[in-house]
């Protein structure tokens, strides 16, 4: 044993040393007799004579720690896998610190916005820990986005930076472009991410000052770096916009709090212990990865990158990698169960796979079951930090027939570990709904995996806490068993390929068109992509030529493509007395239409 | 949908509702534009513009969730089970709302102690629901200590209530009777509880006035009742007194977001999926049973209860109820594989078992693995809430012989997920210890799940803090791959010769004689060395030919020469409730002993 110490205990009686608390967190941290009284945080709790709060027993919980804890616990284990590239999670650790030391000597300060731009590389996994760890509110932009709403994120988020994929590298220009134009504001420094598998050489030459390239910045930083923690576990983490269910998408925030429980309670519920093989198939950008990002470092697992989801990569992954874990809306799972036979490979192992997003078709489940997934159901939005609720599955239901387990698994269920409550309500008297699998109330949600609101967007965020409650806009009943089934959505949202898309947006498309006389926009089954937008248009006099091609690629030229519609009808559009479009009869004629394949 | 709800929707947008709050808490929460400032929760996260922080997205953290949690996810399922008694979530659900209806009847209010002296019998794991959801503190007193000790903690925890099993019910009035004579304060009212398994018909009679039976007193509440929920997370839940491994107890206090963390952190740690079934083999009085009175019901499980602890009883209840998950003190261990084979049954499945309080001797390991236990190790003290760090095994461990796989399973290991940080430290100069697996120091742990203080102590609260961490008084190295081994409590360790002989190293040579069933070593007074070691040792039966010398030899076989006891006594070995060897008694007695010359 060793000296050192031998005689530190010796002396240690005798020591009284002062209250030194660690460098940067002492001027907030102080013993409980000298706080001050605050209305949020009751200071009952100082009933108990004798009890103190300080940092040996309070620290604002984040999702950092996870990946401290796991460069100390699963040092030498593979913490992220992407073509040759494969790091430990020591070397993850490590990278992050550099990566963060390095955007705060591109000036990044505590609360700036750093936003992405890119597929599930590595870069976007360690941009997840860097950006908080730098004191940064991390903001990733849908990949499929344009460079027309690309900008408008960046200019409401005020973003500092934007971390880019080089094969978006022309989409975000385009949208850096717009901002120069429009606003005489400072562009966002660019930080180019070359293809980092060693499989691609192209490394695109771009050749403005305000630009860097990921790894070369990376290289700057110092591994040494002191971690820029929250000063509060209310700090924000994280900007999501929402992808457009109105007009206007909407900046959600998330907390270092609501990240560190909601990334805990997303591991309880989807079973994932110790060391799991998480493959990315849900995309990073999207509630950053359902809180994953951050779960996969909790549990010590290996993270499987792919730049691109297609059902080849997905099966060659899952064997070579002996893949427990993944994700992703219906979407994924039908291009899993109808991809070519010579692309599927049997699995080593059950793999499970959480879907959400909407409910997975029966077809769907039974398929995916034979292949040897065992497919589980949540549900959630943007501001619930993604999975808020899942259908929790019975053991006494594995005897019944197919036909009914599906129906089950199709249900929403019910809340997971880090949510309070989440009800069935009238949404005027918030009155619970009658537990009977018929009443039809909103979705609403209470906890701390809720938003902290709608960034520069006070008005929309008390109108969605109205009450005490998140109100969804999804309408849902509650079965006797007490889970819950979503029934239909309160706006008009259309879901393709498990994302929203905004009819509204979509209509102010064709009204931009100038043989357009009146249009509405609705979802019309899709046997891939679940829905699609379908048109009914009201030509103007004398543009009878036009055709329905003409317009669905007028919608392609001005629209991320997903969003445009794949059929168009020219009809009468059915409205009100006061000229409200009737759409549930628009949605009835499509319907009638028949899916989509 | 039904009728009710189309019209909300319609009236919907003209309703402006005012922000109403629910009764209770709305005297506490405010948008976030009245809050006043606070040194603790900084409002640096106010920085951005649009959010807030209302009940809609803010809720003390609190344990009491899991039981509404489990009624609602969980209803129809067996929450508990002891002997032909058995209840479902719903009905565990009701019976706790009843129970703290009532203890509110019987004048407790918020922040009231109230104690129990019982085994783990299903009152115990009530009230561990109970006591909290109507704002009181729960105080589970180790059920074998005496009247006297018992009187103390009474007092010291000025409890107004205590819950008493039949059979420890004159114990617990000889305290009071003590309480009476020597203070005028009112002593605590007595809860009766009767053998609630149907088995016995015992029923004693008691004839204070200020006394209740359990069954009766729980029908007198309302299962309508309000839960009293904490108005800060920091609010008190439980108060645990240390066992006793030296001679003064502390009262140390949890806190509802402690223990909520601390729960989550248990069930990952050990591993308990959905629906586990869970034998109480953890005593419910220690650590409120390592958190997981409330994770059995996080995770929707099964409670199997069970009053008296022996081989028999234990793989009984594992066969019949297909256990999952247990835990235990090595005692427990040792017990197991030292019963009669006739007592033994085949496992139904491989039951995972945590074990803490001391690392588990190799020779149990393999026993207990060869019966079809998972054995994995756990470290923690009551100041952690029980569980804090574990032996997180690696799988290129799987590899290794047997006896270096028991010595890294006896590692204490690395920090769960609650915790921030666990180092081993010089105690005076607070440098980390250099991660050779020989440098010691002393295990500092800092973190959510770290007691809020001692009660009525604020000198030990503080003095167990001092420099931010809390200070455990165990001893420990580091391994260069971070996982801590614990080499001896502070108090314990034997310095001889200007040498530190770490006594838990001498113990282990002992446990690796087949005679030996138990063993302690501590110092001895020596007029050369200053102290020597000496064993305290328990033989196996059939065994009684053994002499001192022939186990010292052994050791010097086994062990440096100076690490070697120069006394063996063959006596029984005193340890507390939960199975820890109090080894102030056995110093006291070596002391007795007189110096070595």
């Amino acid at each position: 044993m060793n000296h050192l110490v031998k005689n530190s205990f010796t002396r240690l009686a005798s020591v009284i040393s002062p209250y030194h608390f660690r460098p940067g967190v002492a001027h907030y941290y102080r013993f409980c007799s000298h706080f001050s009284g605050n209305n949020f945080e009751p200071e009952s709790w100082k009933s108990m004579e004798g009890l103190v709060r300080c940092p040996a027993n309070h620290v604002p919980l984040s999702p950092i720690v996870f990946l401290e804890r796991a460069a100390k616990a699963y040092t030498d284990r593979t913490s992220l896998v992407y073509g040759c590239l494969k790091y430990t999670w020591a070397q993850t650790h490590e990278r992050c610190l550099k990566l963060a030391s390095a955007l705060t000597q591109l000036g990044i300060s505590p609360g700036d916005v750093v936003a992405t731009l890119a597929p599930n590389v590595p870069a976007m996994y360690e941009l997840h820990f860097a950006v908080p760890m730098a004191g940064a509110v991390l903001c990733t932009l849908n990949s499929r986005l344009d460079s027309a709403m690309i900008s408008v994120l960046l200019s409401h988020s005020e973003a500092k930076i934007v971390f880019v994929d080089y094969q978006l590298l022309e989409i975000a220009q385009g949208a850096l472009n717009l901002l120069t134009q429009k606003t005489d504001t400072k562009p966002p420094i660019l930080v180019l991410i070359a293809d980092s598998d060693g499989s691609s050489s192209t490394s695109p030459t771009i050749c403005t000052s305000n630009t860097y390239e990921y790894e070369s910045l990376l290289e700057t930083g110092n591994c040494g770096f002191e971690i820029r923690r929250p000063r509060s576990e209310w700090d924000p983490i994280s900007v999501n916009y929402t992808s457009g269910t109105t007009s206007r998408p909407k900046g959600v925030v998330y907390s270092h709090r609501g990240a560190y429980l909601n990334t805990l309670s997303t591991v309880l519920l989807h079973g994932i212990g110790s060391m799991p093989v998480y493959l990315w198939t849900v995309p990073m950008f999207h509630c950053n990865g359902w809180c994953l990002t951050w779960g996969v470092a909790a549990q010590g697992g290996t993270n499987i990158c792919l730049r691109k989801v297609n059902p080849k990569y997905i099966f060659d992954n899952i064997v070579q990698y002996n893949v427990t874990h993944m994700g992703g809306a219906p979407t994924v799972l039908n291009m899993i169960v109808n991809s070519l036979v010579s692309d599927q490979r049997p699995l080593p192992r059950k793999v499970e796979i959480m879907t959400g997003g909407s409910p997975p078709p029966p077809q769907i489940l039974f398929k995916m079951e034979e292949l040897g997934f065992g497919v589980n159901h949540l549900y959630g939005l943007t501001e619930t930090y993604g999975p808020g609720t899942y259908c929790s599955w019975k053991p006494e239901w594995d005897s019944l027939p197919s036909n009914e387990r599906s129906k089950l698994k199709a249900r929403q269920g019910v809340q997971h570990l880090g949510l309070e409550e989440v009800d069935i309500k009238d949404p005027v008297t918030m009155e619970s709904v009658t537990p009977d699998g018929e009443t039809v109330g909103e979705i609403m949600f209470r906890g701390n995996t809720v938003m902290s609101g709608y960034l520069k967007d006070l008005k929309a965020t008390k109108e969605a806490f109205r009450g005490g409650w998140f109100r969804s806009g999804d309408l849902a009943v509650k079965h006797p068993d007490n889970y819950i089934e979503v029934k239909d959505r309160l706006k008009d949202i259309i879901i393709s390929g498990g994302e929203n898309i905004s009819t509204v947006e979509v209509e102010t498309i064709f009204f931009s068109h100038p043989a357009v006389l009146e249009a509405a926009v609705v979802a019309r089954p899709d046997n891939h992509w679940g829905q699609t937008p379908c048109a009914f248009v009201k030509l103007k006099e004398g543009f009878d030529h036009l055709k329905a091609q003409d317009l669905i690629e007028f919608c392609r030229d001005n629209l991320p493509h997903y969003m445009a519609p794949r059929t168009v009808i020219f009809d009468d559009i059915p409205k009100t007395a006061t000229g409200k479009i009737q759409k549930f009869i628009l949605r009835e004629k499509a319907k009638a239409l028949g899916s989509l394949s």
